[in-house]
């Protein structure tokens, strides 16, 4: 047997961590892909190096790579995983920490258990034209928000109104890059539910940026003074997201570690 | 950490199989879906339990059970993969064995490394009138084949005639449980293609039996004297099929092991 690896997830995003403290472990994009391989690998939706930041800015660098083995810069919900390996093997202290990624050093809290918070950011908001978001013959108006990754969002009365969701709905103007479509409905004060359509995907179980970007437009969209602090079900799980007074946004959920172990000479050849 | 598991893989068919060698194990449906889960969980196909049997038959006895956490009965590709452990694990001498399932005593051949090969036993020809097959506006002539479970082989000049099959194919008349459908292909003397979806579940990657299957309805169309033994391409790999003298017919394919570890208290609960 040979690389050690963490299998775990954040609302039914999934990881599986590789720790690498010595920073010995060469990945190559046929590696990530075959340990994400559902059927004949673990599965996840990326791969989650585990190793000594360099530059000085954090102890631990996230190194994140989607599950066809390409680079990624951040997600969500995986420095939420990522955070909680690090507590749950003893690398780090409980309580705040910060975490190097390729989009830059991220705050994060997280305890002995419960939820792990991420700070996401600041988010903008293009000053995009009329934006409209098409599935089959339904079409929607929708609000441009840029999380670092940019988003389309719907705020609909039934989340079931935009249909089963195989193809990328239609957005037009079309996003240079693509562009992830989030479906929002309200269920109460402060509280909302949400599909996504990850661009170059299809529909997830949970977007953490997504989640963010659907509260923003919510309490945009709501009365004077919206609750700073939005509880966002998706189909994975429960995420909540607030708005702080810095104007950062925080995405907070569970972060769970399924199972450890060893991988076989199958999959690192 | 509790539960130990090994995953692995036959043509792309996974499990997630649990060393059991004292039968302490208490697998309840909903573990058994919790384990199965492709991202809250480790993901498979089903769980394959390794425990002594008690009757005296064999030494192992193959408790398999559905991801949804439903017993099953007997599974070519699972108990090829059980085999691989036992020898792996080194639980029983490689070369021939026999392994206890709730559909009987399976004989099965396995080396230290290579193809694991099974004794599917002999199939029946049920004595149906003409069955038809219809994906769409496209209809074809089936044959009915006993596995041990029912299969419909449908001979086509092309796999991608059957479309996107993201549907059970319609079948006329229909079979009281249901029926797995499977489309073949020639490509050349003692070598098909073969795509499947199997009742209740989808297109998959492969079906052990449907293999068998399509493999005995080729040979019966072929010339007066067709080859015993054909290779089968299917989504997930390359299986082997003999049609043996004495009427058994043999399944003979990969089976490997992925990764092996334990669960977490998040899925044992």
């Amino acid at each position: 047997m040979g690389i050690a690896f963490v299998k775990g997830h954040g609302t039914e995003n999934d990881f599986v961590l590789l720790p690498d403290p010595d920073g010995r472990l060469s990945l190559t994009p046929e590696l990530v892909a075959r340990i994400c391989d559902r059927r004949a690998g673990i599965g996840g939706d990326g791969v989650l190096r585990v190793t000594p930041d360099t530059s000085g800015a954090a102890e631990w660098f996230m190194d994140y790579r989607n599950a066809d083995g390409s680079v990624a810069e951040m997600c969500g919900n995986g420095v939420r995983v990522f955070a909680r390996y690090l507590v749950s093997a003893g690398l780090t202290e409980p309580g705040d920490l910060v975490i190097a990624t390729r989009g830059g050093v991220k705050q994060v809290r997280a305890g002995l258990e419960g939820d792990v918070t991420v700070d996401m950011g600041i988010a903008l908001f293009p000053d995009t034209d009329d934006i409209k978001v098409k599935v089959g013959d339904r079409s929607w108006s929708a609000v441009a928000v840029d999380m670092g990754n940019p988003h389309a969002v719907v705020l609909v009365d039934d989340l079931a109104d935009a249909g089963p969701l195989h193809e990328a709905p239609s957005v037009d103007p079309a996003f240079p890059h693509g562009v992830n479509v989030e479906f929002v409905s309200r269920l109460g004060d402060g509280h909302l539910a949400m599909r996504v359509h990850e661009r170059g995907v299809g529909e997830t179980r949970s977007c953490g940026t997504g989640a963010c970007a659907a509260m923003l437009v919510a309490a945009r969209r709501a009365r004077a003074a919206p609750p700073t602090s939005y509880v966002v079900d998706v189909p994975g799980g429960r995420l909540t997201v607030t708005h702080r007074e810095d104007d950062h946004v925080e995405l907070a959920g569970p972060a769970v570690l399924v199972a450890a172990g060893e991988l076989s000479d199958s999959i690192t050849g």
